[in-house]
């Protein structure tokens, strides 16, 4: 099934003042919804104001709460709202059904009713979890993302996919749901540890690959500047991923199609994640070098020129993030590799299917032969400076 | 919150020939469903063709397997699906994320992908842990409900609510996720012990209440053979009830409205369901008493004559079905019911909503004082056999 691109004029850097504030909107008919991006929108009450819930539960984790909770619990109150707060411990490894359970027990504690608002305070893990509490709670529940970290900025609070892991395959039990709002304040990232801000923009570098080479070559000139968490430089970065991502899921909200553009590298980086163990690589990481692989890939089929495959490894490495498979059992095999992706949501009757590179700025989606996958693996992994 | 009837054409009795067909759609645009409704639809392989699902798997119980789960995998077979069986044990006591899990287990063991096709047979259990299944494994998949009680094929199959129990509340995990289709073989009915048969007919009869004055009449005229399982006065009643309920849920999907209608009896129901113990009042006895309740203090608060009121309790106890509240302590005390009310998720901003009958054909809803509830429970209870 292949996809045309529809055209969307790229916002214009220049006029983004520094300390502004971007709203953007993603149009899904009665479940559209708006992001604030920009600094100080967690300090907002008149945000708040617009959702009729009179009771906010907040669900966060152990890391964020220390920096973020007692503001947000304090901007809630100014815009009326009875607060109730769960405290969830921190990491992927938590995403299960049990650390769910928590919040359905909190929620029935208290014998909130389905005019509660749940509020997602913190990364991915936080959002994707509340989320699908959200989503499942009294069949439904109104919800609010206000993601904390620059993954969750630029990619999994917009669009309304929520999950938990199962123990035999990540986000295999989920929804899709969608919140209210998703509210993204930038000051939010100056706590970021780099590592962690270097994984988010593996997935800001995605958008560029799949979908826009104008803003591909604009992070490729301001690199620098985003690595130095420049303000005005990283606020356009999570706008323009934003804007990106919100045209391709208000085309396709339940992925039969383009959205699965969005999973460039992630076949691959899903592989890397379970099979090293989750939380050993991030997420972005893994993505970083799933998308490597996935442009080699579209080089060996004859997709991708070479020059244009080496542009993408050279962004990535230049990032400070890993290009090379790691080993996920003794031998350089690319076994282990396809019998986990074979599991994953992208396998359909059997057949793999990879995001795949038709130019930089433009994706596909194909069933490919583990033939022609596993040389790609295999030579990866013998350039990996660990193996 | 009022809502106005809206007239619907009640199907003609005489055109319903004996043996015949019936098909009736439910309207909710790209989620419209089919509810094919017959003795023998179990053994029509035609009607497998139309899904696209190249896997079928079965979700269904120790008890129905012995009866159908054979004479269904052959019609699959026939309509050229591939097969897989998921047998649960049988009762409400496993409508729990535990035995969920088993679906899921059983999915990704076999890897099964977003175009795999769930199929639940049985009656309301399998059909509720099937469907969230369905609505939850990878962020959605295909499912079918092949409904084998009375109970199931009037109401749960019908309308997309989808859940699991948790311990502090009956369906407080769930989803709204609909069918592709509905397919009520009638023919099911006869391997049916009476008890279940009388619990089914008290959502029958419910219908009459809450929509259909005219089909109220028509059940009384036909109780007793309805009692004797007549097949071509069962198959009416079916079918009538499917009508009603699919053209409320076409109006109102996600129960923001008048879809709390089929609620009647429901509040005071899951009381006594969950006060009791699951599975000791059967789901149908405990509305049956429950729209006894709801019909009392529709009177007590004025909106319903006495003799109407009177109609509601004779029609139920003629059925065979208990109309008198169990005591759910040791005294005969009503604090007990409203606090399990309470929990409940009808219950919002912490007022107790019920559905009340306006007239019998037409429910409204309202919050409606402790004080005022109280004395209707003490009432009922003093009158039981039992206490």
């Amino acid at each position: 099934m292949e996809h045309t691109k529809p055209v969307i004029a790229p916002t214009d850097p220049i006029r983004n003042e520094p300390g502004s504030r971007v709203e953007l909107r993603v149009a899904l008919g009665d479940r559209s919804y708006p992001i604030v991006i920009g600094a100080g929108v967690l300090d907002d009450a008149a945000l708040w104001r617009s959702t009729g819930a009179s009771v906010a539960v907040v669900v966060t984790n152990e890391n964020v709460a220390p920096l973020y909770l007692a503001r947000l619990c304090e901007t809630l109150a100014l815009a009326g709202k009875q607060v109730q707060v769960v405290l969830l411990p921190d990491g992927e490894e938590y995403k299960t059904w049990e650390i769910l359970n928590r919040i359905f027990d909190a929620l029935l504690e208290q014998r909130r009713d389905r005019k509660t608002c749940l509020v997602a305070l913190g990364g991915g893990v936080i959002g994707d979890v509340t989320g699908f509490a959200a989503a499942t709670y009294q069949r439904g529940v109104p919800f609010v993302q206000v993601p904390t970290t620059l993954l969750s900025q630029v990619d999994s609070s917009v669009g309304g996919k929520t999950a938990i892991n199962h123990p035999k395959g990540k986000n295999m039990i989920g929804a899709f749901y969608q919140p209210l709002m998703v509210l993204a304040d930038t000051g939010t990232l100056g706590t970021l540890p780099q590592r962690e801000v270097l994984s988010g923009l593996a997935e800001v570098i995605k958008y560029g690959f799949i979908y826009d080479a104008v803003f591909l070559s604009w992070l490729e000139q301001h690199l620098d500047r985003l690595l130095a968490r420049d303000a005005w430089t990283l606020t356009y970065a999570i706008q323009r991923s934003c804007e990106i991502k919100a045209t391709i899921v208000a085309q396709d909200e339940r992925e039969t199609g383009i959205r699965a553009w969005l999973n460039l590298g992630h076949t691959f980086g899903h592989a890397i994640e379970s099979g090293m163990g989750y939380g050993v690589w991030l997420h972005g990481e893994a993505v970083a070098t799933g998308m490597v692989l996935a442009a080699d890939l579209s080089h060996r089929l004859g997709h991708l020129d070479q020059a244009s495959a080496a542009r993408v490894r050279q962004l990535i490495d230049k990032a400070g993030l890993p290009t090379s498979a790691p080993r996920l059992g003794t031998a350089a095999d690319a076994r282990r590799y396809l019998d986990l992706m074979r599991v994953d949501k992208k396998a359909e009757g059997g057949a793999i299917r990879y995001v795949l590179l038709k130019r930089l700025g433009e994706a596909f989606v194909a069933a490919v032969p583990d033939g022609e996958v596993a040389p790609v693996i295999e030579a990866s992994m013998n350039t990996s400076k660990a193996g």
